[in-house]
């Protein structure tokens, strides 16, 4: 999938909604514990009812990992089901993957001919080895963490330079010359609002992946208002708030409120930016 | 495993080195390929010939991804393997795994629970609560990227901070405070033995992962030479230099000899430092 088609599909649902399933099987509804295939019905519930306000979903690695080779089994299950059902779906392997290039390598065959996800999340701590392996592949993309939600990202993403800059600023002036806006996208938390500004002066083209909004306490509003280009250039991530926004029987339908709400601000947004 | 059992390894056998297990389906042995599972039966092949010259054994995560669930369950049948055949050996998953709190927390589940090894590689990018839901397992190591041995490593690694000092130097300083010598250990590349002495100053007592040796160039006799502490402080990987000296019938055979090498300069040094 390439930019152009996200761009669409983003104009068409009026929605840059990207839902993450951070599937755990203790936290799924009971009923659904009863079913041979608890976490991945779990998964095709949720995508069923929320993929009319979403744009991409972006299943996190641990989240299977811990459950060994049935975790696998459903993280595979549930990027066939989405490209199988939903192609028109961006689908992204939150792995935060890098190492060095011929490892890389192996993991970009992982992620994007194994397992057919469009896009892979990679920190760029090993620098442009560990990064150039997933940029040969067409229509598929890297997200480099550039600026993260979490309160540990101030510890080294803010470390000023000799020349006065933090050193995310740094990530994303070296690394978008690797590649183009077409293979690149970045992991700006939704909790670093204030840096939106500063980032789209370093990269005005790419996407961002903003994660942090909901459970994590990131505005969708100040979000969209900074961060937003002229072709919307924005994935919003909500994982928990949308897929245990319910925990009983209700809990697909509860997930499709929350969705709806927040398509109905993110229709807004592009409206007031003039994408749609 | 903790730290005293380790140091007491590298005492018996003389040897402080890691095989790391890059184990790609495509260049294992011909004859082996016809063997119901090729990858498992080669590890273990390789594991019983190096034992009795190895203290360590690293699989590399990406070597099993790439082939979906069946790679995993190589992954597992290996540290399973391991565990049970030779408990005194200590078992890396190196996976270069990082994110926020409560996703660490799964990848540490995963990786000291479900799969029971003894360490696991983690990128520090995202900083303090990246890492500490990796420590709170006894006698667990998480290993931090510091300076890693590919020539991408300059690109951030090296970024002089305000006050003139490389970022991995930033990383060893704030992290070491997150932990001890009983559960951080830190990559630094054997392509950087310069960079040793340095490193040593800011992390005296704790056991460095050094990759790098062999097939990308490292010296290990310089290694060891900077590099070593009183209680050795050192592992020292080769993968593909080991795993892959031969590619026939006797590729077992030529993996030992290989290791056996090894050990034998890892001796001379052992006892140049008085630790044996």
């Amino acid at each position: 999938m390439n930019r152009i088609d996200l761009y669409n599909q983003i104009r068409l649902k009026k929605s840059y909604l990207c839902v993450g399933l951070d599937s755990t099987l203790e936290k799924i509804p009971e009923h659904l514990k009863k079913t041979s295939n608890p976490v991945f019905e779990f998964n095709r519930q949720i995508i069923d009812a929320t993929a009319p306000f979403a744009v991409a979903y972006k299943p996190n690695l641990a989240f299977y990992e811990y459950r060994g080779i049935e975790g696998w089994q459903d993280l595979q299950l549930t990027a066939q089901y989405l490209k199988s059902t939903y192609p028109e779906i961006f689908v992204i392997a939150d792995a935060k993957r890098g190492d060095i290039g011929n490892t890389s390598a192996m993991y970009a065959k992982a992620f994007f001919e194994t397992m057919n996800f469009d896009a892979v999340t990679v920190a760029p701590y090993m620098g442009e080895d560990s990064i150039t392996p997933f940029l040969g592949y067409k229509d598929k993309f890297i997200i480099i963490l550039a600026l993260t939600s979490n309160t540990g990202s101030a510890d080294f993403q803010n470390v000023l330079s000799a020349d006065g800059k933090p050193l995310y600023t740094e990530v994303l002036e070296k690394s978008k010359k690797w590649g183009t806006e077409d293979n690149i996208m970045y992991v700006v938390g939704a909790t670093r609002a204030s840096e939106f500004t500063n980032i789209r002066k370093i990269v005005p083209g790419h996407f961002l992946l903003v994660p942090g909004v909901g459970a994590q306490g990131g505005s969708l509003a100040e979000v969209s208002d900074l961060g937003m280009n002229n072709q919307c250039g924005l994935l919003v991530n909500a994982s928990r708030s949308v897929i245990f926004a319910g925990n009983g029987h209700d809990f697909a339908e509860k997930a499709t409120i929350e969705c709806r709400n927040m398509q109905q601000i993110m229709a807004k947004a592009l409206t007031d930016k003039k994408i749609i």
